[in-house]
């Protein structure tokens, strides 16, 4: 293998591109809680991670890519926090996920919501490479449901799914921030509650 | 009453200061539509409407405040299609609403989240006057339906809402703008009846 040699000198574990990757990551990260996101250009990402603009297209093939990873790339993945019931597991992994939002990753929530909205495309690619796939745990916990006979063999999951993220981000896009957490946090729970009645099996 | 020559000098109908009211309003969503957001000030608004900073500032408290009347002005107002059950009767409300929404009124919704996420005091502003007042109808008519023996006692009608409101609110706020809007009447559909199935009384 000719590259044999290249692949010896990197430091041991980590790949080139990955660090590649991560340094401007981290960099677009940084700038884009620093400015308007209008301002988080090429040109400032080359300059701030002392990446060049063709290794930065090699990697990503545009501004919007590049944005929408930066945005994913402060998320931890949905670990599912196993209980007793397939409500009890995705209550507490939600909850788990909800403490897990510090005022960084919530700000970076926000820009890409708000992104998305100004651009459809970005919106989009958000979607297909991230956000959607954040949510496939919780369609194979609520398959897992219907399987084990606890949740009704015609629910629709995607609705379901839509149902419990949307309530979430509802509380953050839509409503005032409220005085007190814990009556967010009671009705976002009650509203779970809520959408499992309905999906038991009878 | 020493007005009344001045009252009767008024086109009829149409007291003085809601002829003032809507031109400001209109001149703000022009504006609104046509540049960002932080481009339509105070001067900008004076302006295209020819009405003064002094009468803007009598019936506005603050910049924000008449944007967030400006972005609501748009909107008509839930009118509730009476069905045979709740259930009937909130969907066919819902989608008729959402019908209503054309190419105008959903640039201006999605102007009012991108912007309430980067102002808490707006996005506040627009769900304490506006956003919060329009739940008032539908929460009467899921309190109608636990009157009636349809849906159960206990239900959190706040919780309720929440999760239809969220279901639609996450089409456009999250989710990649589907090819065939059929897909997405269906999903949204199913997730309100969802709901519905959770909230009845059994």
């Amino acid at each position: 293998m000719p590259d044999s040699i290249a692949v010896a000198d990197r430091r041991p574990g980590r790949p080139r591109d990955t660090a590649l990757e991560s340094t401007v990551l981290a960099a677009t990260v940084e700038l884009l809680l620093e400015r308007d996101t209008r301002d988080v250009t090429i040109s400032a990402i080359t300059e701030r991670s002392g990446v060049s603009r063709a290794a930065l297209y090699r990697r990503w093939s545009s501004r919007e890519e590049l944005l929408a990873a930066a945005l994913d790339s402060v998320r931890s993945n949905v670990e599912l926090k196993r209980g007793a019931t397939t409500l009890e597991t995705i209550l507490a992994s939600y909850e788990a996920a909800a403490e897990d939002v510090d005022n960084r990753v919530g700000a970076l929530v926000k820009k890409r919501v708000a992104l998305g909205l100004e651009n459809d495309k970005l919106r989009a690619l958000s979607w297909n490479r991230h956000v959607s796939r954040r949510r496939e745990p919780v369609a194979a916990e609520i398959r897992r449901g219907i399987q084990v006979g606890e949740l009704s063999a015609d629910v629709d999951v995607e609705a379901m799914i839509d149902l419990i993220n949307g309530v979430y981000y509802y509380q953050m896009v839509v409503r005032e921030p409220e005085p007190s957490p814990d009556a967010t946090r009671e009705r976002v729970r009650n509203a779970v509650k809520l959408v499992w009645e309905g999906a038991l099996r009878r």
